[in-house]
């Protein structure tokens, strides 16, 4: 059993994170240099993990004892990295979303077609979220029948200050474009937002309705609520013929105490989804080994794009917008 | 303390239940007589009941001996049957909707303010339901800020066949239209529809996707499922600044059992708000001993008909249709 | 239909809580009549309610307008109030305990039998709650098997001041007895008691934990903690051959706010048996019209007397007590 | 970081099972070698995981490629297994229990006391549940007060043909003997024994209900029931001076269909615990390279032992036992 060598580009939040869990011990996987624009940061992680600092993210890329990169970097450099990372022939993970522009994202699928082989996976973790893939499992064992509607809620506690009503929308709904996608295995054709007041906490943007529907008609709804105060909170509701399959919040104890009986719904968003991250890096490293790619590839980045600019459309317009989907190369087929 | 004398027009199945639950015992109330245009039905049930079986509806309603009428008959009878109460001067509870077309209703509203008092009450039962009032409470309190969203679920077992796509949007999501306007305290002012495909179940009927926004902003969804084969049942979670509030299926007990950890979904819907339609019996009793009218009036049947109607013609025309409100007479402010 | 015209006897907090619910209206029932010890205290609430006062409770009981008796005063005079209801051929509900000592008890069945009918209720109101109801049709209808254990929680937020290690055995866990027996249908005949240490909350007293077994050998333990603090909160799983039904706590609604995902348990126990107070004042009158004898009878109450007896006795000498039944008279078989 | 090289002697269904979640990956440990007295059971596990099948446990303690052993076999071998890694000064992960006998679990005692170094873990996985880490935790924080009883419940959906009465006690309920420990970080000094009927479904033996008392007087009581029909149910409560806290069974979905809302309870018990034998395997492995043991060690393995025997003798004489409780050698503390 070979071992992965990991680089990571990028120490914020994300990066950070990912350095964490593969420090943790990830099978098959071992962390063994970080990157960051600033280099005391990446210094000190570095040292934390007993890895080796880089200074240069092109330097990481082209590092011979580095097999695979992550690209948790700021969104405007994904697209370049990532396109690196292909021209290197080396996989690359690359944080949601995968390039800050339309022509970026094709561009990097001109690539991977080019190179005859898909090198480039998102990070929608969520597809290694046991709560959604027993949801796939449901669906897909028959028992329930077609799709109908897909209810799903997202929650945070509290945007940060630069959120704007739009970035609501191209920001904080993409994981939700894309769960949507793996859940039903279809496409998304079309879109319609509507919004309810600014409230007293986030006076500067307003919370978001997204109504979606695929291709073959199954209804999508989506509440993105920044700022709900009472901790981050993702939730869904897949509604079938026969019966339906809910995501639960599924904590592991319950309280009572102080008057109320329930669980504590924190802020902090990667607790609930540290198994998800775990569980993608398991896989992306595993399908490295065993070269079968897996999770979202760069075509699915590309979809939670293209549905991100529907919505956007429909929400200044007021209107019903179309999702216009190219071709899929025969590479994602 | 008095007590009211009830006649009973229409003895189908909600009026055979309005019956049962008036011959168990409500306070204040007695049931003293029953109609039906099928006499032998009424007679049956009124010699079940030991009370008196009576030919003609108008008789009913002019009877000396019979102090308010519940009006259960089919919906094309409603409004006459109400105009008929209202001539009498007495009160009248019409179970929804209030009339078959928007011009009965207008004359009922018409009536009641040449009459200079009220005396319709339409059964929205689900204003007396303790789920929704606590809702209403937990909204009253502040504690939770103001109103974002309201998603709303209606689902029902198996729908009858003469449901068409249509009647999903007229008949089945008035509850809902209701209970929003009721929790929210606004008129809705506009709408929006999308179907998912008809299932196997019911291939002759779409399932209906509703949204709609108040005139403060407030996005309300309704999802209105007729076949959802698992079970009668009825969901909402109301969105605040600070907060949520959601109504909880609260059954007694769980069952452990046959490889099930949960509880049973029946098809009955009657079981479901069995303490709403007595408690709305109650209220409606109590409060024409003290001559204050209670729950949905003939105003709030009125509106949860132009919303209908505004959503039917947004599913025709797949568009935003706007709600046209008159002005509300001053008899129901 | 007749109504039952009702006094109460005793207008502390469940005096008044009876009175309360009568006034808002119950089927077949009136109060017309309070008295209280505290002539004051019973003119408050008989001019709030529009009922008399009567200063003597002999009076109350003797007076030819009133058919039922509630006796709600202190527990060291039920005994004396139910023989002179029996004495005057009148129902009376009686709240819990039965009487203050087995003597007394003995003395009531005596009177029952030589009058040859049954006169006298306990009010052990969970009998009519719809939670407990559930659990004795799950388990009538078969589908679970045989019962083997019974799980039972108790938990008060605060208890009294003048509350005992002793008192918690001898009060609080009267409730659980009978209900025991209610829903497994069969005597319990040993008792075993151990007891965790006091709290910071409550010093001088401990919680207890009561292990008892029935003539079939299904095994019940009952926890009891008058001092949980959070809340007021009665649990229970019946466990049985094929499957187990739990007692639900079943809050009409879910808030989500403040960090926590939940719902509230308040302090105040009245809310969580209301319905139950009400249905049980409901059966005791229609019981009265029918002259069906319902709910907890004179010899019920004993029992449980019985049981609380060998509890202390097993708690005080830390060892298993048996619990020494007579013979049931004809009259409750 | 170096790779712990781990040889499983005992490769039925634990040690297949073990082997399993090695070879999906765990971080720094490796599955080398696989034994089992039936050779050509482990000649299957190991082809199909590419790893070696040796035919002798002792040949697999002493092989200098092995770093550490996991002991799978059946109980009668534990003790002599465990002596022979110890004098091999190799780490050794004791599937539960310790020893077949008291005498035994003191002869590995008295070894790794002369040995001056724990080596030995005993495989009670629960302590590395999230679940009761949960738990553990909201008790270390001080925010519940001091405990003062902790509910378990332990059903299995079907029980094997061998299992006795006796069985039920000594086999099934180890766990939690060892759970009550960990959590409540103190010893359990009395036993005492309650028994429901035996069920048609295993007329052979009969569920258990156990009493027991810590040295600080925590009540803890254990439902152990191997026939429960319905699914395999492991539950917890740990009630405190100011508030709960409860193991939740935490579904990640809730299915919705065929009449009932809730979850499915699968009879296999080793998804439950799939992440906790997966956590133990990376804190084995992990303090073996820091040299800190973790876990339940021989003398926690010896506890739960010892109050087996107690509750055994409970049983049998249907008394109160105390559980006897020899020095604790400086090692252990």
């Amino acid at each position: 059993m070979k071992e992965i060598r990991i680089g990571i580009i990028g120490t914020g939040v994300m990066g950070a994170d990912h350095a964490a869990i593969l420090a943790e011990g990830v099978a098959n996987a071992r962390l063994v240099a970080v990157q960051d624009f600033d280099l005391g940061r990446a210094e000190t992680i570095a040292a934390s993990l007993d890895v080796r600092a880089i200074a240069d993210a092109d330097a990481l890329i082209g590092d011979p004892d580095i097999d695979a990169v992550m690209v948790c970097s700021p969104d405007g450099t994904h697209a370049s990295l990532a396109l690196k990372a292909i021209a290197a022939g080396k996989p690359v993970l690359v944080e949601k979303p995968l390039a800050a522009s339309l022509e970026d994202a094709e561009a990097i699928i001109r690539a991977e077609v080019d190179a005859g082989r898909r090198l480039v996976q998102v990070g929608f973790m969520r597809r290694f979220d046991p709560g959604y893939r027993e949801m796939k499992q449901a669906l897909a064992s028959g028992e329930l029948g077609r799709p109908l509607f897909l209810h799903c809620v997202h929650r945070n506690a509290v945007g940060p200050d630069y959120l704007t009503s739009e970035l609501v929308i191209a920001n904080s709904a993409g994981h939700e474009f894309d769960i949507a996608r793996y859940l039903l295995d279809e496409d998304i054709t079309s879109a319609i937002v509507a919004s309810p007041p600014a409230t007293r906490n986030a006076p500067n943007r307003q919370p978001q309705f997204i109504l979606l529907q695929t291709r073959s008609g199954v209804v999508v709804d989506i509440e993105v609520f920044t700022d709900a105060q009472y901790g981050y909170d993702v939730r869904a509701e897949l509604v079938c013929e026969e019966g339906t399959v809910a995501l639960d919040p599924s904590p592991a104890t319950t309280i009572r105490a102080r008057g109320h009986d329930g669980f504590r719904t924190p802020a902090d968003w990667r607790p609930r989804f540290r198994q998800a991250y775990r569980a993608q890096l398991e896989a992306w490293t595993t399908g490295i080994l065993s070269n079968t790619p897996c999770g979202s590839s760069a075509w699915d980045g590309y979809m939670a794009m293209l549905v991100t600019t529907a919505c956007l459309h429909a929400w200044k317009t007021r209107s019903r917008a179309a999702v216009e989907i190219p071709e899929k190369p025969f590479l994602y087929r």
